[in-house]
């Protein structure tokens, strides 16, 4: 879908001209009442479900969660994934031309919020006729996009699923960050972020980047049981190498996610969406206070944490969980105990996938009057 | 001290000529038996304590701890500081010259282990004549080396002071090892770890490999405390900067550290000390048993861990200390409830301090037939 009336962004600057990338599954009912946006976390796109013709490894990032008889069911609900601004998956980004230079933004694209990211939503939306969404959803980032909603446009959803988020990002969070946007800025490849230019890609840096990502997407004991201490080449005699090479599955494994990223991801988006992550902070606003930031939200929550997740730790949900609690809102937690850090929202927990799954039952039946 | 005679390495090399710096405090008795060997970890050396004349911010790395009147007294103990073969602050490393090119090591200096630190250290203490130490002490990478000690010198040490330590790397310990590993790896001012010849150094590197192990010293309170979401131009008006710059305290402060490392840190030496990280594991030869690894040991142990150490947290302390009393040895454990992570062991906590003290008085009342 492409925009012709600029977005004015929470940074001071503008979009002048942009397109969202949006896919959409299942069918919008009559009334338009049975649509649910899903909002994409740091590395995922508009390709929630499904896979494309001919390409049996396109499956969608949620796939498991979102499809026909699936937790968020397509023969009930008109599910809409939509690419984020500045991302590198198809909506406007920074590999793409300036109108107003006619070469690629580059490091030049606006430093995007989440905030940004919902009001261009919110527009898409509009375009396509739907008033009020079912559900907003959305795990980790793309949680803080479900929380944001909320907030900014509290009559344009009825219930808000917010999994594996936190309110605001901690100091650990964002030293984190810092150290992947390090690692990419001082890549000489990067070369002032015009690296299409020069045809190169600052590959070592989104490499060195999503490596130390990926170890706070997963917990300790889910890395211990998995890797442990088991040497790469335990067949060829369980030997140390003594040198700068892998000795260990675990550098194996990281380094290898680290290569696959660094060849489809843009180190640009790679740094704008840590600046959103770090920006992401709706309680600011009301001098830290987040029961004041939700006091106008209307919708019910669902909220849902994982005990291992020390990146967003349940500990931000329960904070989330209490500030609606306090502003008398509906909102269901759960805590649910599982072995696979943050990434847990991605995957196959039964407790987890039955929870949603009943959660939007019961969404299902309120449309139904039977709520 | 010089050495002339080649030490075989547990990787298969040998070191043909090699240089110990080494500094003591204190007095050696009559009979050679007051002496404590402090092990360093990552980023330190034999400087352990006090200041060099009329440098007065020369301080020793661990001087709260060793010194006159302090809980290692000097007074009563001769302490010993050795900095590590492969190291950056005197001892043979990287930088140096191999006898058989003319030419600085660089990547090509061994990979040196745990162990090699031990059997020179041994080595040092022959040519000092101290045939038994009171103590072997040392925390985190210097913790591991007092343990290696009690295993492979039993008879030479009476007592053994393992804090913050752990048998071996987790998973994730390694993972990010790797990260930083990667980061110097991937700088193309390492130059295959010739940089020396080149006239440049990986500073960037260096930098990314600090900040990664930085947050991990840390604990997450301690940085919520510290920083929080604090801005650095608070005093300006309180605006993110929607930029690539700095907008977060915690990040200003991670690259200040980066920054000052990579001012005075060798990137090969670095490399050196991350793998002799990972590859100690004592029980390995024993299919993983500690015990069984620890069943020669003779010295009396004192274990010491901090609550908020996640990288190598209290668990990883009771391993040992388990291990020890399965042997049925003398063990003093002490868990310090402190909220500065793993960095605790080099700070002024009064109950971890007077444990050491009181530990060390204890040590003093032995020696003197009183124990």
């Amino acid at each position: 879908m492409r925009f012709a009336e600029p977005l004015q962004l929470q940074g001071g600057g503008t979009l002048a001209d942009y397109t969202l990338v949006y896919e959409t599954y299942g069918t919008l009912n009559a009334d338009k009442s049975n649509a649910v946006l899903v909002c994409h976390a740091l590395n995922a796109s508009h390709h929630v479900a499904g896979m494309y013709e001919g390409d049996p490894k396109s499956i969608g990032w949620w796939d498991n969660m979102v499809g026909p008889g699936k937790p968020v069911d397509t023969d009930r609900f008109f599910v809409i994934g939509v690419n984020n601004l500045g991302s590198c998956f198809g909506s406007t980004g920074p590999m793409h031309a300036n109108p107003a230079t006619g070469k690629p933004y580059g490091a030049s694209f606006p430093v995007v919020t989440v905030e940004d990211w919902v009001a261009a939503q919110a527009l898409l939306a509009d375009k396509l006729g739907i008033a009020q969404f079912a559900a907003v959803m959305g795990g980790s980032l793309g949680g803080m996009q479900a929380l944001a909603w909320s907030m900014m446009h509290p009559q344009r959803l009825r219930h808000c699923v917010v999994i594996a988020s936190t309110p605001k990002l901690s100091a650990q969070n964002i030293a984190f960050n810092d150290v992947a946007r390090q690692a990419i800025l001082s890549d000489p490849d990067y070369r002032g972020g015009d690296f299409y230019a020069h045809g190169v890609v600052p590959k070592n840096g989104l490499r060195v980047a999503r490596m130390v990502g990926h170890i706070t997407y997963l917990s300790d004991d889910d890395m211990a049981e998995k890797f442990g201490r088991k040497l790469r080449n335990a067949a060829e005699g369980n030997a140390y190498k003594f040198d700068f090479g892998i000795d260990f599955e675990i550098e194996s494994y990281l380094r290898y996610q680290g290569d696959k990223f660094s060849e489809y991801f843009d180190a640009n988006t790679y740094l704008l969406i840590t600046k959103a992550l770090d920006y992401f902070d709706p309680a600011r606003a009301f001098d830290g206070d987040l029961t004041q930031a939700l006091a106008n939200t209307t919708a019910e929550f669902f909220v849902a944490s994982f005990s291992t997740d020390w990146r967003f730790s349940p500990e931000r949900s329960r904070e989330i969980v209490q500030a609606l609690v306090c502003n008398r809102r509906r909102v269901t937690y759960a805590e649910i105990d599982a072995p696979h850090g943050h990434d847990a929202f991605l995957l196959e927990d039964a407790r987890y996938i039955n929870m949603v799954r009943a959660y939007y039952e019961r969404i299902w039946d309120g449309m139904k009057g039977q709520a």
